[in-house]
């Protein structure tokens, strides 16, 4: 792991969390998927695009997911015709980039080849058990990467890895820290009230139920393609104005708690075959925005934010309430904040790490 | 993802999941560091030991990861001078293989030639953002391999998919199903036992309190090479026998838990440096051997076993503890159990799976 001494300046996002908040993922989207098949046309695969790339740092290594994120430059002018459309610095001749690579996962349908192709080195070999360094002759795509060029300051420290603190939030904390820091930092909600009046996004809804105290819409989580089972993601917004997270309910949410499990559960077995056995229902804590809603993820896609340092089961938060109508007004709650969080700074100003 | 619609027969384990318990790894562990050294010589790295792979079926896929199981066969005299040892069936000229294949993490040290030197096509461009499907031109090897040959039915099913499937565990439940399962099962933990009595890994043991109420030994997880700090994993197993899991703990259990967390928190922070701010404190339920225990790992670590389906806070539980003095005897604990797992059985037979 490469350990971010030097962090470039902060990014200004309100979400104490490294996931985008799903107006940010959703205008993300919508921008790269503008007229792909277009774009695929002017394609050389002789050539690699990175051949006069310069590593200046490493930002972050995921070895477990085999992704490297790579701040290097690039020069301003491409040796192929591509004009690239980025502002241009006319006293330089390179320019800061950002590239994310990542290995691809294995294709079953060529595994067979692939592997028989290998040239292989033994490391060791003990009974039944051997083990085998491996180099690939590769006739697909082994790897896939993203190109951020000509890249900001803000880019850069966006995919750099960021330094984790956790936080034991205690009532007191949160009503001295937190919510001031929420308050203040006036991240709009308008992406969300416009799916529950239906002025955007009206189609994409599996099921609603309009009462204004109990009722929620369902849609699909953009990192849902609607097509795998296994990688089912959805999630539940309620209708009721006021409620942040977590931190605000008590027993007399328990209805509104219940309704969403019991027709979330139900809509998605009818919908898409998917039993309550195989639904993992959860709240974030921090969440990413901040008006009540609810994870729906299939027990067998590894999601992001399902860790027990931020994911909460709507079963036991509705356990929790039913014996203790205050739970959430009298627990320390924990959770990872990331030194480029206004949350983190919140907490740092207010001398809570050492 | 493949589907394990054919499962072969179970594994007999008796953990409620898919990481073998700390004393098969142990084992596992101690197998194959046996002078590695010496076997690291006979090694060939012109040619495939699987170029006569034959693919029989995907046993599992991890996309997120980048690793696929699968089963084939292979000859059982192999071209090269490896004589293998396993048991050799004179009726045939092939046996069962099981291949393990992961692609590696990226180098940092050599990821600027290494991406210089790939062929790249681009799939899309859009203003600053390019994608690009990448060959690579491995001169490092880029994959590594397990092979278990000749592979036995046991070892096909250990390597493959099992379908998971969530137990929302009521009191009732515990008491009718879970528990008689567990007692049945006789798992030993006689290897817990000669740590705690130091007749076996004294010299691991990074911290202890001998009090038998509330003391505990605090050793090194095998998963981590007390190397790499945001890798760090330790286990707490307490001295005090009779306590299976979390379902065990009450209100008089609170000094031993405090215990835990204090000392064990002192503990690393002197030894390795790392803060409580960076410690993810939890057990599992269900846990993978019935003597209480505590886990430790660092929260940059994606450590198996954080999800929210299976991690419980230590602060959380004490917190539970202090407001509840029978939390976890009231309580409903959700928890996924897959079907090569006795606990699974044990369900099934009661009639809880539809």
């Amino acid at each position: 792991m490469s350990s971010p001494d030097s962090q470039t300046p902060a990014v200004n996002e309100s979400n104490a969390n490294d996931k985008p908040a799903l107006k940010e993922r959703e205008a993300k989207k919508r921008k790269l998927s503008g007229d792909e098949s277009e774009m695929l046309a002017s394609s050389s695969s002789n050539m690699s695009a990175f051949k006069e790339f310069k590593l200046i740092k490493v930002l972050r290594e995921d070895d477990r997911h085999k992704l490297i994120n790579l701040h290097g430059s690039l020069p301003l002018k491409k040796s192929d015709d591509d004009s690239g459309s980025g502002p241009v610095d006319s006293n330089s001749e390179e320019s800061d980039a950002v590239v994310v690579l990542e290995r691809k996962p294995f294709d079953p349908t060529s595994i067979e080849e692939c592997i028989r192709q290998t040239k292989t080195k033994e490391t060791l070999h003990n009974d039944i058990y051997s083990t085998f360094e491996i180099f690939s002759t590769p006739n697909k795509a082994d790897m896939r990467a993203t190109l951020i060029f000509p890249a900001t300051e803000k880019h850069i420290s966006k995919y750099s890895e960021h330094q984790p603190f956790i936080v034991n939030e205690t009532p007191d904390l949160y009503r001295d820290v937190t919510l001031p820091c929420i308050e203040a930092s006036k991240f709009s909600i308008q992406w969300v009230y416009n799916i529950l009046d239906k002025t955007k996004e009206a189609d994409r809804i599996v099921t609603e139920d309009s009462d204004p105290e109990t009722g929620f819409v369902l849609i699909p989580d953009l990192k849902w393609d609607r097509q795998k089972m296994e990688s089912l993601y959805l999630v539940a917004i309620v209708h009721k104005r006021g409620l942040r997270s977590l931190r605000d309910l008590t027993a007399e949410h328990l209805p509104l708690l219940k309704n969403v499990l019991q027709k979330g559960q139900a809509a998605i077995k009818e919908q898409f075959g998917v039993g309550s056995d195989k639904l993992r229902i959860y709240f974030h804590y921090q969440p990413s925005y901040y008006h009540l809603h609810i994870h729906f993820s299939h027990i067998r896609f590894d999601a992001p934010g399902t860790d027990v340092m931020r994911a909460h089961l709507l079963s036991d938060v509705i356990d929790n309430l039913s014996i203790n109508p205050d739970f959430y007004k009298k627990k320390t709650l924990s959770y990872v904040v990331r030194d480029s969080d206004q949350l983190y700074e919140a907490y740092e100003d207010n001398g809570y790490f050492q």
